[in-house]
């Protein structure tokens, strides 16, 4: 049973004060959690329903972790997901070490995309395009936030997402395309073989600090009147673009 | 001033009841009601910061409506969003009346859309696209659903959305495509000149009872490892390449 301390602490995780502090972060629902524990991450503790345990007992065996068999009841009160509560694991988070980009590959920068939900979805997206490196500046959406992990549908598992000051990080970027409502339409845009995609703010899109480092801005084209997608819509069209354009 | 019997009347909007018994929905935040009143719609009752009604002035002189000069406080209390409440309006609904479709056109077919807020990105994004009309199952999010209106950014104005019977509405239709995992690849597919397009449920994808009306079964390609599209991403990326095809 999660004792009251522990169901605290689990809770605690929900805030990224106390995520910071510990450097841990929850991963909640069956799903998430049987693909996490196939995954590299490090589980410092799972709590569970006696099903769940039951089902994943051999992916258990390769764990060393604490268990604690929990009610459904227990793991709501302590989750952030309002049903289908049966598995949350307290994850250790790995270091924020951003990697010299790119070689051979693209990988997607987000400068201040804000809304934790759609910062999930960009991740997921990701996955499916396959591009598994994400740079994000420091006014992104917490990656470890429960609603972007939850978002993510496991695809935080497999795309790195890194922290850092984009200006200077991207300031020798060999090849760096931005987003914007004007620019070469990205239907017929001959990509590079590497480079970098920069999705601009929900509101307010490129900063001008980035903008002034970009080598060639991109638009996806309007057929229509309204005035600008969602961020992560405008991601996902650029990637498949781009995917599209190497066929 | 918002009496407090206004205030409750405008709360009692949020609720999916209230609206389907008043036959009204609440339009928020300074751009969608500026966008709101160049609109058809008819609005009953608009609260407004006194700096909200002086910039749209002129806009006001051309609607009959109550007009009640409100705090921001007053207004935050009233809406549904957490910041920037400058405006509120109390709009009435439109008969929902699906037409006979399509007409040298596309029309998107939602198939159990839960997530107001992904309905409401779907909504943005068909307006880009250029697509007016959308047939949704009885079990969608509800269009009226302030973070439907909220995430559409104003497009709700453009695109009609109606309820319906699927299966009854969709039976004779001319050309039906349905997105599923596995199918023909939309970066190929020679579409036709017009048809409808089903997204599936976010969870569950296209029902089986809709499944089997579909003539094309379409597939976004996958490159890397997620299991599967956020539905309003899948439906971007089709319509993406719906109007590419046409180029």
């Amino acid at each position: 049973m999660l004792s009251k301390a522990k169901l605290k602490y689990i809770k605690s995780l929900q805030l990224k004060k106390y995520r910071k502090e510990e450097q841990r972060f929850i991963v909640e629902g069956a799903r998430s959690v049987a693909e996490l524990l196939d995954s590299d991450f490090q589980i410092t503790m799972l709590a569970a329903t006696p099903d769940f345990l039951h089902q994943q007992v051999k992916r258990l065996a390769k764990r060393d972790m604490e268990t604690i068999e929990s009610s459904e009841q227990q793991l709501a009160a302590a989750g952030s997901l309002e049903t289908n509560e049966s598995a949350i694991a307290v994850v250790q988070m790995k270091p924020n070490e951003p990697p010299r980009l790119p070689a051979n590959e693209f990988t997607l920068v987000l400068d201040d995309i804000r809304d934790p939900g759609n910062l999930g979805t960009i991740i997921r997206t990701a996955d499916w395009y396959g591009i598994y490196n994400i740079i994000a500046s420091g006014e992104t959406a917490d990656v470890y936030n429960p609603k972007t992990i939850g978002a993510s549908m496991g695809s935080f598992l497999r795309v790195r997402l890194f922290y850092t000051v984009l200006t200077d990080y991207l300031r020798d970027a060999p090849k760096l395309y931005g987003t914007f409502l004007k620019g070469t339409d990205v239907h017929t845009i001959p990509f590079a073989k590497e480079g970098f995609i920069v999705i601009g703010n929900e509101s307010n899109g490129i900063s001008a600090a980035v903008e002034g480092l970009i080598h060639e801005r991109i638009m996806i084209p309007r057929y229509g009147a309204a005035e600008s997608l969602n961020a992560g819509v405008a991601a996902a069209v650029v990637l498949d673009n781009l995917r599209r354009s190497k066929k």
